[in-house]
């Protein structure tokens, strides 16, 4: 036996999230079931750097497990297409036994994509959040930086988590607008994140660009460390889990 | 009443293609129920610039009908609102009463995706087909140019076709790589295009690439006008129809 690290892509609109649950289908489900029966019907436990919410999306999420030893590439392609069509198996590395796709993230990254374009495109209705209200797209780039560094997240923390420390470091906190002027791509980089922590940021920020809150107002609400303090939670439709870094 | 021109986007993964049938959920059986249900229940019935098939997507697919005279963005906001979501309607015009999105084409542009990645992109199952084997993408871009002209393309029509004259003439044919290398989009311009014509063609060119016909073999391939002397047919769901242009 030794550890295996593989790098997944899966699109998540029907997955009910990454994490294995009594009902509905999830990614761990998936993988374990094929795993499983690639060693002749014993159980095989994956873990992932983290749960995704049902119809977020990865395109690199980590995980690890155990199994015998194969050749990298045969391990790869057998798990790739025996699990179904919306996981991929990027990547797959032997790693140290000690190696553990969880408690040794350095930094995750992740993407959200807002379709600002009129018509909404039927090509992104479940790969990019719809956003159809005037935006100011330069009071969007005046807030991001307020999100920099190391602060106590609870007001961007969805209520009923039970992590007790709140307190995260974000390292970029960035937007780009796309070539056709029709989305918007924000991208979030830090040691880790809250309960649909992302997903509230991008709702404040897009109330900040529609005006309703102004530019400034991310340091306060990070100050008064409650909830109701920022605004709605953009939908889990344009959410990307994009990349893990390890220790 | 007056004639709109109205040019439209869709998902057709979910589609039995764009023409009406018997059985299975279509464009314009959505797409005449909406306008039907904003007429009062008065029917109405669209006109397309021709059909898309099962799982073939459109970017610029052109249809007319005949309705009251209304103001254009609240007829054009009604209708792609009131439309399923894997429908958008883009933009709506009233054009001349003698105006006919099917008999008075002068050109169509379709593309063609294939995911040449390596896995699959779970985000492009059905957005793009997919071809996993080698390919010298050389060969494709010298093949290219022999289908360009006007030609009895009889060799590239699905057989069972009842079209007569399968001359046609195409002004453009042409293969890009995107920037992460693992896609490619062919482009195809033309006064028109036979039953499974463009499918016919990349598969072909897929032929070509990996080796297995020269890549010169085109032009013997449209003299022998017999559609065994071609490749297969490549996938639906890596074409769209892009552009319809009118005299």
């Amino acid at each position: 036996m030794v550890r295996y690290k593989a790098t997944i892509a899966y699109d998540g609109t029907n997955f009910q999230g990454f994490q294995r649950q009594p009902n509905g289908r999830t990614v761990q489900e998936e993988i374990e079931k094929t795993l499983t029966r690639m060693n002749n019907g014993q159980a095989v436990q994956i873990h992932g750097s983290g749960r995704t919410d049902a119809g977020v999306h990865a395109l690199g999420q980590v995980i690890h497990f155990d199994f015998d030893e194969r050749p990298l590439e045969k391990m790869r392609f057998g798990l790739d297409t025996q699990t179904p069509e919306d996981i991929a198996v990027k990547q797959v590395e032997i790693v140290d036994e000690h190696f553990h796709a969880r408690y040794l993230v350095r930094e995750k990254t992740y993407q959200f994509r807002v379709d600002i374009g009129k018509p909404r495109s039927p090509f992104r209705r479940y790969y990019a959040s719809y956003y159809p209200y005037p935006l100011d797209l330069m009071k969007i780039q005046q807030a991001l930086p307020d999100l920099l560094g190391t602060h106590d997240f609870t007001s961007f923390c969805a209520t009923g988590s039970s992590v007790e420390d709140k307190v995260r470091t974000i390292h970029q906190a960035s937007m780009e607008v796309n070539e056709a002027g029709d989305e918007l791509l924000f991208t979030f980089r830090g040691d880790g994140f809250l309960y649909k922590m992302i997903r509230i940021m991008v709702g404040t920020l897009l109330k900040i660009g529609n005006g309703r809150l102004p530019a400034d107002s991310i340091p306060a609400i990070i100050a008064q460390k409650d909830r109701n303090a920022a605004g709605p939670t953009a939908h889990p439709e344009g959410l990307y889990l994009v990349r893990v870094a390890y220790e």
